[in-house]
């Protein structure tokens, strides 16, 4: 059974100076050899926005300087790319996930569904939903979540319904709630988690964000296969074999997925709360 | 805010021998005091039934002596009691979980949704669906789950979504990882949830299961209140406020209802593995 590499990248960009936050980045990973590599969220700009208009001076097209960034990183690493940006498209913006497969034209974009804190007054929640990337050519499928998703089981839920062997979250996470749910995702799901979280702070009129880096990688049983220092900028890589995953049996008997009763589930998706 | 106490038993029941077993019981929590108790799944009968005759001949209607037992003993406490039973329908069985309020006339009855393993063989899989009993007199509201259904997060979810304050968990658990996940359930649905399991072996046809006890009540922000030890029967108490999980925010901008986007989630109803 084929495996192969992740690394996640734990990067804390300076908030603003997007092309030195490239090229940090791509010191950073310059000795790094991986099929997939996951990069935090709004990892090119730093995170903590005060306004629409300062996301929109930084915000870019899929045509972006970024994008194009991250489409050479692939390339240049024959690897997978999962990063965080800030996307604009025709006055909309939004706090997007790239994800890049080398030998695929067209770099599909992730847009963040459940937005956090102040991220409502700056960006526009997502609409692409949740979807799974197929790379052929690596026999992986990666279902991109970004950071507070976490929070929401339906999140990984449908991605692993979409068949993710492998779910990757960039993420800039100020609580260490998610240390206890990360693992209850891989378990409940049988995929493997990755979460490339960033460290440092930002301060915006007043207001601290710290970010509590501890980037991980779960296996699918939810043990954590490599866990990033609190602080700092690093690279953590795990080797894991995404088919393993694809049939959820657990005993001769259970299966996770096809143990799912969906008849009952109905006000997943019918209640909504005002 | 009114406070009430939780009081979960751990028991392992000797296998067949109601009458014992509820003796049994009775004594063990002769000296509790407490607003709700939870008992075990299973607890009048033992757990590992090798066929549907085995449990036909202890399955009860809603008119049998278990459900008798239950009734006075939460009349006798003055306390809400959840508790585990196989329970006989025409001809169907279920393992299903009693919820008696002292006040109300009625035993609701919760059928287990998700069977494990060998219950595939002896019973019915329930069909009474998740649903939240309103005690008024104490203010709470109850969303009873069995053992295997903690795998699930549609489980919890669905409970939470129906209003439950506290997630109710009678177990016969055999691995570990739930305890990965039982605070990753409090933590996304910001509810109280309390684990009654029971420890001990059960051995049938050669094949041995060994309980885990270490029954547990969590907080909503999924910090172990109590945990009881691996083995032996005992009773452990905490003090809950069940109405502090009644609104989900968690910071001025976010609430772990409002923000779910259920126009994403259809898969969670709609795709089922064959």
């Amino acid at each position: 059974m084929r495996s192969l590499t992740i690394a996640v990248v734990q990067f804390s960009p300076r908030f603003g100076r997007k092309e030195e936050n490239l090229h940090r980045m791509e010191a950073l990973v310059s000795g790094t050899r991986a099929d997939i590599m996951v990069f935090p969220e709004l990892c090119t700009t730093g995170y903590f926005f005060a306004s629409r208009d300062e996301v929109a001076a930084v915000a870019e097209k899929p045509s972006g300087v970024s994008v194009e960034f991250f489409r050479v990183l692939a390339k240049r690493h024959d690897a997978v790319v999962v990063a965080g940006l800030a996307e604009a498209d025709q006055g909309r913006l939004f706090n997007s996930c790239l994800v890049v497969v080398p030998e695929q034209e067209k770099a599909l974009v992730y847009r963040k569904t459940h937005l956090f804190y102040k991220e409502k007054q700056c960006f526009d929640a997502g609409d692409t939903g949740f979807f799974v990337v197929h790379d052929a050519v690596r026999d992986v499928r990666i279902g991109p979540m970004v950071c507070y998703d976490w929070r929401f089981p339906e999140s990984a839920r449908v991605l692993t319904l979409l068949g993710a062997d492998l779910i990757a979250c960039p993420a800039n996470l100020v609580t260490e709630a998610w240390h206890l749910v990360m693992p209850a995702r891989a378990i409940e799901n049988k995929v493997y988690v990755a979460v490339a979280n960033r460290a440092g702070t930002e301060t915006r009129a007043g207001e601290e964000l710290v970010f509590k880096g501890s980037s991980a990688i779960y296996d699918w049983s939810g043990r954590t296969l490599r866990q990033a220092r609190p602080h700092g900028d690093t690279v953590i890589v795990a080797e894991i074999h995404p088919a393993e995953t694809r049939d959820k049996f657990f005993n001769p008997l259970n299966d996770v997925l096809r143990d799912r009763r969906p008849e009952f589930y109905a006000p997943l998706t019918t209640i909504r709360k005002p």
